[in-house]
């Protein structure tokens, strides 16, 4: 008799693991069961869907060659079936069975299985505040309600936008909103920046700049506290703070992992809510797989468990799973966590642990900060991307890589490499040498990532002193808490001249770069100088210079003026 | 006194490690000499400031703030004497000194050093054939070179050019000339494929009918016998086959180490002709140093020597020199190779060894081709790539990653995230699961590095078989050759259908994917089928499906018609 598999949810990891272990067993009886009607789908794509630059729900759910995945695409292409609107009710472990309800009809059935695996994925975190259940209240969580989004926003029906919650999610339905449709959108995060666990200040500075400049408006350090109704429907989300009318609600508050199935049915369940697996992929139950946002995953950097909620991963891990229900011994080892997302013309991406989430996991971590041409400076085009390395001082090893850039692929690129390094373990000195292809079209001979390594190199081994741009900002906003400290700017004086004018030439001294050796001695002995140039490398030349020289009291400010005027700031006498 | 360190050699690693060792011991003595009267230049600028991208030479030899780097820069930015227009001669490393003369004033001298390093770079490959000293035959070799070629376009005395050499180099100055300035370009290469040696011939194929396509006329399999002159001009360059008429003659013919001096010192020279140094990057003499294009490395895959000839590692081996010069204990442990070049509205990629290359150096080494959607399929802009994975069937281990793509940083990617995996000894099993950033804008949600290591890991398990693009090719243009074979096109049936037109439906038979499961009683038992989709994924599942039901007598096509489609061919009845 034909060996049953059946596989428990049907976007992402389940229909991988489904036709890769058809494959694999060509005489096997592979089941998906979902209780969407709707499977097989990009849902990274909603927000693209949402703002039209995806004509049709039915391409996220679609081929490269144009089929989409509907239930006739996986019996006859596949040789697959695919139980839509089929609800998984409970697992009988002992007697091998799964008892489902057909949505359609409420009848409740019982499926044998020799091998189950359980792609239950994620469900969004619904905020518990009164109005929540507003009819125009959505997650972003299935293609329906993507659907019904967008026929709001087409048919007129939304002048104002308010999204909760500022991760990728949030950040993409902004855009999303506002860019194509020109909805007036607000998007409010409790925590004080966008990205919160993600990326360090800077980076998330510089995309609340990006947002804010594209007409949405942010409320920071904002929780929504109810959302006020009027028959049945949304009309406006109060902060403390803020009160906000809307038309439509977009609640992105993050995801949990879908796991009561495999907690009710005695399988083990980790603190992060995910589902336990080994490496094969396998639940506490070896006969029972589980891939996808259901399950918590090693984190490479930190050792510890976390969930990875992108479609990338469920691939990766259907597939293992897939594997070894046919007798194959592949593994999945975990992950880093490699992010990237556009935000208007930005890109911001991440991968390993941000800095503050390397302290928060004991690490002795620090952020080599750096802003780089993202390709020869000579060649047309090219721009400047913000890079953040994190690292460890005690091992040399790097924690993570954070950035921003144009919407290019250049971010990608540095992210990627960062990730296959970050999970061969690699040190400061590996970054050092990672081996970018270069051609000026495409890099600069000095490659960002080799140049954030060669930085965090000088901090990790006490060469380079650096003020942390918080401190900076700090003291900008408040320079009487410090009146010790002056600013050494080493650009050419036609850049300096706007500051010098703002800040007085005793708070904001010019002394060009190539003029230092000469003329150091003009400089004050009774301050710190707070060096600053462009992208931090020159400054860091002038620390080298004036330490040997005997002034000491100096410190670097690391990414300089580009990154400063990335992130913005009020007291910032040029744009 | 202070510890007197010179480099010789100031365009890429001799800077680099200048500027390293003067912050790194602010009181040495740091002196570059260099020959030529510019320095510290990207090299790899030069076809873009031919072409026209860069408008001044100045812009190559310029700080990202635009500071020209010429003698002064070094001396008052950074400390460091640049001693120009001056040879070195000699090294006398018993009594630690070099012999320079001033080539301005014919004046030698004897510079004492503590430490030395070499930075001679490498010097192009002279053809030894008749003419190659005419007044208009030009190497892409230094500043002065690109000004003279330049003048001589910008002042219309060229409207032909013959670049002799296929490798990069060549193909930079070929689109230069050729997509600005409207030049009738003719490129000759000796061997039967551009870049031989990078990639294998599917990448060049696409390669070089992009070239074609965009006017350059390629002569493969032809060399340079003659450049026939008048009154010292090159006017024409025959080869065996072909005369070309020209204005102007490009000698790309590939580099060779320039070490000499090296040699002459009794220093360590190796067969590649690159000067022998230890992953501390000291030649045989520990007090001598050396990097850049004139030392060899070794290649993480091949465990052979090699001379990698680009700005990025010459950076990067200069700053380890200096970290050594400076008893800081850095490492380089070698290179694999990463190169990517950019023809007209293509890119063209490669890192670690083609299957060419892997086969001779001894690996049992296969190549696993594909051609996916660079970004998700649905996100509008998406391009297809083509790559190229090799990996060795004994160890699983993989070898090389190549690719075409758009001129985007998409297939940088690629490239660069295989680098890093390829310097951790990575496998098939580790490439399936590289973690790429996932979102639509950048990738899709199976990346091509992963897609391509599960292409593989299916061959190199046996589970899929395939007909080599070169195999289908000849088959193609002969079919009398293999009467027994026909091709079994599984895509929809309007891209079919001009195909089945073109060679009969008893050749090209079309049975759409989804009703192979239904129909492939219909197949002929009696003929091998080539199983033919866009990408090859499709294929492969129904190789599967066919081998199952007792059609085994089946092959697929890998990379399908998205790749010949690239390649182009005089029987295929579409463009």
């Amino acid at each position: 008799m034909a060996e049953k598999i059946i596989i428990i949810g049907g976007v992402a990891a389940g229909p991988k693991a489904a036709c890769r272990v058809k494959r694999l067993l060509p005489g096997a009886e592979v089941t998906i069961i979902d209780q969407d009607s709707l499977i097989s789908y990009g849902g990274c794509g909603i927000p693209y869907y949402v703002s039209g630059d995806v004509a049709d729900e039915k391409e996220l759910r679609s081929t490269s060659f144009h089929m989409v995945r509907d239930e006739y695409f996986f019996e006859k292409a596949k040789g697959v079936h695919a139980l839509t609107s089929t609800r998984a009710l409970a697992i009988d472990r002992k007697n091998k069975t799964v008892d489902v309800e057909d949505l359609n009809t409420g009848k409740v059935s019982s499926l044998p299985y020799d091998t189950l695996m359980l792609a239950t994925g994620s469900t969004p975190v619904q905020l518990p505040v009164p109005g929540a259940d507003s009819s125009n209240v959505f997650t972003i969580s299935d293609l329906h309600k993507a659907v019904a989004i967008k026929e709001m926003i087409a048919k007129g029906l939304v002048s104002r936008a308010v999204v909760i919650g500022g991760g990728a999610i949030g950040v993409e339905m902004a855009e999303a909103l506002s860019d194509l449709w020109g909805v007036e959108t607000s998007l409010i995060e409790y925590m004080d920046q966008l990205l919160p666990g993600i990326v360090d200040k800077p980076m998330a500075r510089i995309l609340e700049k990006n947002l804010r400049d594209n007409n949405i408006d942010l409320y920071l350090n904002e929780a929504a506290e109810q959302i006020i109704t009027e028959n049945g429907k949304g009309v406006a989300v109060r902060t403390a703070k803020s009160t906000l009318d809307t038309d439509l609600i977009i609640m992105a508050a993050g995801i949990r992992a879908r796991s009561e199935l495999a907690r009710d049915a005695g399988l083990l369940v980790g603190a992060t809510g995910g589902i336990v697996v080994n490496e094969r992929m396998q639940t506490s139950d070896p006969d029972i797989y589980a891939a996808g946002d259901c399950v918590e995953i090693m984190h490479l950097v930190s050792g510890q468990k976390f969930i990875a909620p992108f479609g990338s991963m469920a691939n990766k891990e259907g597939r293992v799973a897939a594997d070894n229900m046919a007798k194959i011994p592949s593994t999945f080892k975990g992950g880093v966590g490699s992010f990237i997302v556009k935000a208007f013309d930005v890109s911001l991406g991440a991968v390993g642990l941000s800095l503050q989430a390397a302290r928060a996991a004991g690490f002795d971590a620090e952020l080599s900060l750096s802003s780089p041409s993202d390709r020869a400076h000579f060649y047309p085009g090219q721009d400047i991307m913000c890079i953040g390395l994190v690292f460890d001082r005690r091992t040399r090893k790097v924690l993570g890589l954070q950035g921003t850039g144009p919407v290019t692929d250049g971010l990608s690129a540095r992210i990627d490499a960062a990730a296959v390094a970050l999970c061969a373990g690699a040190t400061l000195d590996d970054f050092s040498n990672i081996e970018m292809a270069y051609s000026p079209p495409f890099s600069p001979a000095i490659d960002p990532i080799n140049a954030a390594a060669y930085i965090a190199d000088n901090l990790c081994d006490n060469r380079m002193r650096q003020l942390s741009l918080e401190q900076f900002y700090a003291w900008m906003e408040s320079p009487a808490t410090n009146p010790e400290r002056v600013v050494l700017d080493v650009r050419h004086p036609n850049q300096a001249e706007p500051f010098v004018e703002a800040f007085g030439a005793d708070f904001w001294l010019s002394l060009p770069y190539d003029e230092v050796r000469d003329r150091f001695a003009e400089l004050p002995r009774d301050k710190e100088l707070v060096i600053f140039c462009n992208a931090g490398s020159r400054s860091f030349e002038v620390q080298v210079f004036l330490d040997h020289v005997g002034y000491g009291n100096n410190i670097v400010l690391p990414g300089g003026f580009n990154v400063i005027r990335r992130m913005g700031a009020d007291w910032l006498p040029v744009d």
